[in-house]
């Protein structure tokens, strides 16, 4: 069963062609350019290059957030686009979950953070087994400050994964010694790990259709949180 | 300074643009189509997608061996007839060199093998710090038999990378009960390993001219095999 995965929750954009666990093709980049630009030509290439055409694809999944509300966007929408003209299934997963799943190997415990600005990170945290593989969620995907996050860790040692990660290693790694940046090639969310924590709803037949997927903003959209500001206000 | 490097010594193949440690984009697949199909198409297709000129590259990179003989050639072939075109330098790395250097963050003993057929491996044993990313090379790169390898492994712990990874495993860990693969995603030799193995090279100006770089094949060709073993048949 063939899975193209998309993920572009963030800075970078990445798609993966997988079957079963076996990565057979995966496009990364991290160059500033926007994802709406450079998201669906990447996984054109990819197929192409490969000699895969777009309906040979068995299902799609997608990092459904959280992160950049834009970036999220994209993913979802071309995602929902080719599972609904193809009628395949798709599958949302967590993007911290994801940037976990694309540390397999390493093992430990692993910090994922986007930044969410305004002092805050989105976070998750989980341990990884490095031999068995085993990803074990700690808490709740959530945005936190970074002043709450660093309480949190304390001295423990934690890998940082993620757009947010440098900030909380400049930030924080004074008051949480433990802190280190995962290595450059893994530092930010892969397809390879969307493919990897969807695997399961696809072998356990967990998927939706593309009308059914959803994106998962976490926080309202700040023009929702400012229109609910206004409204709290005028209502006084 | 962006390198772009590639990466098609064994069954797949991968180009990665860095700049000094930092990943901007990379492409990987492991579909089975022969190289001289899929490497420059993939480069291409990796720079426009980034808004990145080939002549905005300021030297190049490639695994020049050991490994598949058609292979290299092509790499090899490949990033001289880039380089000369664009008058820039090049460096060669060690395939095996540049495998252990994909695994950046894992830590530990690496074991990188690629099948050699005959019941050999190409081979290199390196430690890597996991902290530090510190790499420490244990034996030249080699062609060396399996049963060879499994007495000078015995019980102790390795990662095993590369195309012959899983033939190892399959073979010896029942011998070598420390064995065990490398994630999936990080199992073959990337782009961005070659660029990090390359990347001391371009730093303290040891890089070579295109028409210096040259391939490493570790064992001659099957032809100049056959042929010197038919010579010597013939001078008996």
């Amino acid at each position: 069963m063939k899975i193209l995965s998309f993920e572009s929750s963030s800075a970078s954009a990445s798609v993966a062609l997988t079957e079963g666990e076996a990565l057979i093709a995966q496009s990364f980049q991290n160059c500033g350019l926007t994802h709406s630009r450079t998201l669906l030509p990447m996984a054109e290439a990819l197929l192409a290059n490969c000699g895969v055409p777009m309906a040979a694809v068995d299902g799609f999944a997608v990092a459904a957030g959280p992160g950049s509300f834009t970036g999220i966007r994209i993913g979802v929408a071309t995602v929902k686009g080719l599972a609904f003209g193809l009628e395949r299934p798709c599958a949302g997963v967590s993007t911290l979950a994801a940037m976990a799943r694309g540390l397999e190997g390493l093992g430990g415990s692993i910090c994922c953070v986007m930044d969410a600005r305004a002092g805050q990170v989105y976070n998750a945290r989980f341990t990884l087994e490095g031999d068995t593989g085993v990803l074990l969620r700690l808490c709740p995907d959530r945005a936190i400050a970074l002043d709450a996050l660093a309480e949190e860790i304390g001295g423990s040692p934690q890998i940082l994964v993620g757009d947010g990660a440098r900030l909380c290693y400049t930030k924080l790694s004074e008051c949480c010694p433990g802190l280190r940046l995962a290595p450059p090639h893994l530092l930010y969310p892969t397809g390879y790990g969307v493919a990897r924590a969807a695997l399961p709803l696809f072998e356990s037949g967990k998927t939706v259709s593309a009308q059914e997927l959803d994106a998962n903003y976490l926080r309202a959209p700040q023009a929702e949180r400012e229109r609910r500001k206004k409204l709290e206000g005028d209502s006084k």
